[in-house]
């Protein structure tokens, strides 16, 4: 519920100011007032008449009418401050720093959610409580320092769940020159959440004054649909956001299981959904601020880089991080290249890395720079690697890099390191605007990061002209205790869906295991009905040539412990593949989906898209699948039909559009030769 | 030829010095001058009687003898100077600053042979050409600021091959409170190379007074044996070493090759290499300076790390760190946990991480540390996270861990992230020896990184009892014109090593076709002899049970262009595996290994050793396989003796140390289940 008396307030109010700076509430008001806070300002003390210089009222009825309240006073008092404020100031915006609510006990949490109920019977925002504050281009409402260099265009907005991290992150920030546009803490975020700050960024954003950088701190995801949305909506209108999601392997704890949809994590979850709003994941507040000052420089629209040095042991380093992350240093060669040559010292190397040596000049990098933007028409980008071994000023070398850094159409990255040496200059250069990599390994990293996680994808939903309609009919007659659905109808979902499968004939007697081969040739599987694991009881027989043999199998697998009976498969050939779908709350369904066999069991490697998801975000999943060579076919074996296969994973997407009650999901396997792939054995339970 | 004039010169002569600050021998001379050296101190300049208050010469003859000549003139004068100094004035060290030697063209190199002929022909030693010089205890002999701050015990050692990488990172070290002991900057390093100066390390150290962290920057690894030798020495004695290898992605573009050991690359090698060695391994500044930083605390002996933070935001990023990386933030709790936690503030966690919230104060740390270290017995080490968000100072915090890592047995590592904040706590505990981790999550992937490199490994060599004359006699009596040992030299090579191998027969006709029924039963695989790529050309065909199918198949590959026949073999079942060697130069045979099929040729699961290698590492880098599920076995399928598939991998480093003519060596595959492992194909080339 973020209203413009949050974001723009003509009038504020600290509740709990004092001069003491060292306290919160004194701090927040010296920082609004050193921010230059346009509208009026009041102070809540009933000690003072003055505070810092503001009128004090001794309590709240004294007020006039008051836009935004900021409180900085024990947990305890804040519901019935804000009750009044709201009833009788037309208070429309609070800002809770103090912290004891639902953080801290479930005495708070009910304090918390008093305060929630005030604020939305008034129709009033609550940020907070246990937050920092609010920093804009309006007002400086935190009770932290520093407050970072503003630059309501250029700097970045950011969002964090956390007010020291923020604190943290801001101090890394600025000392490679990290400019801000906004910074909103959303401490608790019981009333105004992460996502909620998202929103309002969308919902407002203009083209001509919005940041287009977003970055955020999130320790939960609370609205990952609402995340969707305005990310990807965002990004349409030229923004750049990554995030770091905290507690990323929590779920690793989860209990194992067979289902393949167990193996989704909670991290897994929140990967597959930054991957579809096309927001950059990040670990760390040193990634989050290197993809951050990416951000700030023109988009990388290519993978061709030049790498620019005076240098050769920071080129080198960079390159080796280029081509590990995916992109390249491409060899340059040629006349262009020759005639380069010749502007440079004697021994200087033009072929990229492009190495002008240590007494290379100003005017030198200019030329280079000006080769790489006009003359090489493959580069894409340049990385420029400037430091100083200290004996003399390279405040000229900085001044060229500033003024290409301003014209040249193709993206330029400054690598600084000499943050001793060259600290005049480098605070020379970060005053233009510009940001520092001081290390160009990280820069290397956060270049194949933002360029490899993409734009945003469709989630179109396609039916495929699946009749939903016997889908749902099968759903809504079954019966089953235990949700899972018979063989009868699991064969009946996949004919509907057109997912082809084997053919199977289900026996209990020695009688019927004779007849099913009146349907069914050898070779043919033989299954046992019942027991869950079946491979590891030895109820999987494969390549069964003859009767007799089949008859033998049969007598063994039925004095398996719960054996109720046998299924006999025609023996399929071909890459063993799967598809799982898992349940994540909020999120919704994900769709795992990989190879079978030792690829997941052994080697995890699963590729997970979350629901509803379209062919061309399958196909880009399956194509990054550390098996994927085996589905093009290796070694005169033959592959897998891709676009088989995804239009196979996408029915299964569709499915769990037209069929919420799904809880588990598994195909597995299929198995694929070319065009053909058939469902062998599928499970599915229902709520 | 590293030597005492080298290191410690009593007089030190700057050839070329200037009054010009900005000029390489007037800086050279400045930085002598400010670090105080104790011994005579002279300049050459025939233009000058006086250059910055030291007594000038006006030529190299005027000069009494001098221990060390510094040289920074032009490339072709070196020479000449060199050869003066050394035949009368005893000058018996040489640093040459210049450029324009071999890394810039031919005559440069003849040039810089000149100089190493004529150091050698006096027994001199020569540091460069075209490196920044020395700094250690005894003179500040570099060119370059800054200097850093030094400490011969506390400080680490640094050798680089770059040096502008050198002062870039000394830069960046000096950010973080990194001290140094010595920097050595190799340049070109044809008669002193980065190696040798570990060789001087390693045989000068001294328990008392030496540095016990070294780090380097290497841009080739020139001596790989030395290396290693002095490596592990040093580390005997305590120290820890870690390590840069610019260019690890060069080799990437090496043909492909069926050849398995052609799957080695450089990089394979150095990482086996540092592997070998306890060296860590590291890609960028950034990580060498935190990987530094963390040895300059007490080394980390267990995997439990308790989190102590009043920010709960860096210590759920910092917990993944670890936790991704394979340390453990553990689970804290009992009647311990429970009283310190009643001397915390409400809202406090203690399970760990253990947050005393943003209101913690510096005798709570003092007291969570004190658990830690005294009643927590189970934890290893300590992080402490705090900052600052800007209400008050936090200096009595960080005196209180300043003692606290100063008296506690295990190692404590601070992360103080507020650089802006707290600047002047943080100068504060930086002047207190220590270094700071200002990002957590870097520190979390440095600690995992030291703690997972191990210490060196042993290389003895283990023969086996096998009669290594019998394989000389093999290799000796081979006349093939391409290297290639016949089949029957391979098993015969085989037997020798007591390697079991499958029962095969070789074929050329129908007759002798059905003759081999009589020494394998079926099923039998049979493979076309000629073809190099047997498999692409169908020329493998398995699980053959009948005579007459056999037949069928023989008169097939006979069609297949170069057969020559074929090779009947029993059929074997079990784990797939492979072993192979590749001869990298200088470095010596490195051993492959790993399972077959798809896990060499598809996701490239390859395990690599430095021989001669032991049984420990080899069954731990076996045990690091992605694959190595399967070699326990998985679902009810039995796995391969892990110690017997050691064994036959050490029988064949054995095999490299008695046969060094081997090109080229791949067992592909091996067949194991449990003890019984076969060896199934060879193929062996030697020079």
């Amino acid at each position: 519920m973020i209203n413009s008396q949050l974001i723009n307030p003509q009038s504020i109010v600290v509740i709990g100011a004092s001069n003491d700076l060292r306290k919160a509430g004194g701090k927040m008001l010296h920082n609004i007032i050193e921010g230059d806070f346009k509208g009026a300002l009041m102070v809540v003390n009933k000690r003072e008449s003055k505070v810092q210089g503001q009128k004090s009222y001794a309590s709240v009825d004294e007020l006039p009418q008051v836009d935004l309240a900021i409180l900085a006073i024990a947990a305890p008092h804040c519901p019935g401050v804000i009750e009044e404020l709201a009833k009788n100031k037309n208070t429309k915006a609070f800002i809770v720093i103090s912290a004891g609510f639902s953080e801290l006990n479930e005495t708070g949490a009910q304090l918390e959610q008093q305060m929630i109920d005030v604020a939305n019977k008034y129709n009033a925002a609550l940020s907070g409580p246990n937050c920092i504050g609010i920093i804009n281009q309006n007002y400086h409402g935190v009770f932290t320092t520093p407050i970072p260099v503003l630059d309501s265009k250029n700097g970045c907005d950011f969002i964090s769940s956390s007010g020291a991290t923020a604190v943290f992150l801001m101090e890394a920030g600025m000392q490679v020159g990290l400019r801000f546009s906004s910074v909103y803490s959303v401490g608790n975020g019981n009333q105004i959440c992460a996502e909620d700050y998202l929103q309002y960024l969308d919902e407002t954003f203009n083209e001509k004054t919005s940041s287009k950088s977003i970055i955020m701190y999130l320790e939960n995801i609370k609205k990952p649909q609402q995340l969707l949305k305005n990310a990807t909506s965002l990004i349409a209108k030229g923004c750049r956001i990554a995030a770091i999601k905290a507690g990323s392997t929590d779920a690793g704890s989860r209990a194992a299981s067979s289902h393949t949809g167990a193996m989704a994590t909670s991290d897994m979850a929140t990967r597959a959904l930054f991957r579809k709003a096309g927001i950059v994941y990040c670990s760390s507040r040193e990634e989050l601020i290197s993809i951050a000052s990416v951000f700030s420089y023109k988009k990388l629209i290519g993978k061709n880089i030049a790498v620019i040095t005076h240098a050769g042991g920071s080129a080198v380093m960079l390159t080796d991080a280029l081509a590990k992350g995916g992109l390249q240093v491409p060899l340059i060669e040629g006349k262009d290249d020759d005639d380069l040559l010749e502007y440079l010292h004697v021994g200087s190397s033009v072929s990229n890395p492009i190495d002008f040596l240590a007494t290379g000049t100003a005017e030198q990098l200019g030329i280079i720079i000006d080769y790489c933007e006009h003359k090489f028409d493959f580069i894409d980008a340049m990385v420029v690697v400037f430091g100083s071994p200290g004996l003399f000023d390279v405040e000229n070398v900085y001044k060229v890099l500033n003024v290409k850094m301003d014209v040249c159409k193709k993206p330029i990255f400054p690598v600084l390191p000499s943050l001793v040496n060259a600290q005049k200059e480098i605070q020379y250069f970060l005053s233009k605007g510009h940001v520092n990599f001081p290390d160009e390994v990280i820069l290397g990293k956060a270049l194949c990061e933002s360029y490899f996680t993409g734009d945003p994808i469709d989630s179109k939903i396609v039916d495929y002209g699946i009749d939903k309609h016997v889908i749902r009919k099968i759903v809504d007659n079954n019966k089953s205790s235990d949700g899972y659905l018979s063989s009868e109808e699991n064969n009946a979902i996949l004919d509907c869906l057109k997912i082809p499968r084997a053919h199977e004939v289900s026996a209990k007697t020695q009688q019927q295991v004779i007849e099913s081969l009146e349907k069914i040739d050898f070779p043919v599987v033989m299954k046992v009905v019942g027991p869950l694991h079946k491979s590891d009881v030895g109820g999987v027989v494969l390549d069964i040539k003859s009767q007799d043999v089949l008859l033998a199998h049969f007598k063994e697998m039925m004095q398996i412990p719960d054996a109720q009976g046998v299924l006999i498969q025609q023996q399929l050939s071909g890459v063993e593949l799967f598809v799982g779908v898992s349940y994540e709350k909020d999120f919704g369904y994900l769709l795992l989906m990989g190879l079978g066999g030792i690829f997941v069991e052994v080697l995890g490697d699963i590729k997970v898209c979350l629901c509803p998801c379209t062919k061309k975000e399958i196909l880009y999943r399956l194509k990054n699948l550390k098996g994927y060579p085996l589905l093009q076919g290796i070694r005169g074996k033959k592959g897998v039909n891709l676009e088989a296969f995804a239009e196979i994973i996408q029915k299964i997407s569709y499915l769990t559009q037209i069929m919420p009650e799904i809880q588990e999901l598994d195909i597995n396997p299929l198995l694929g030769e070319g065009e053909k792939i058939f469902a062998v054995d599928i499970r599915l339970r229902i709520s």
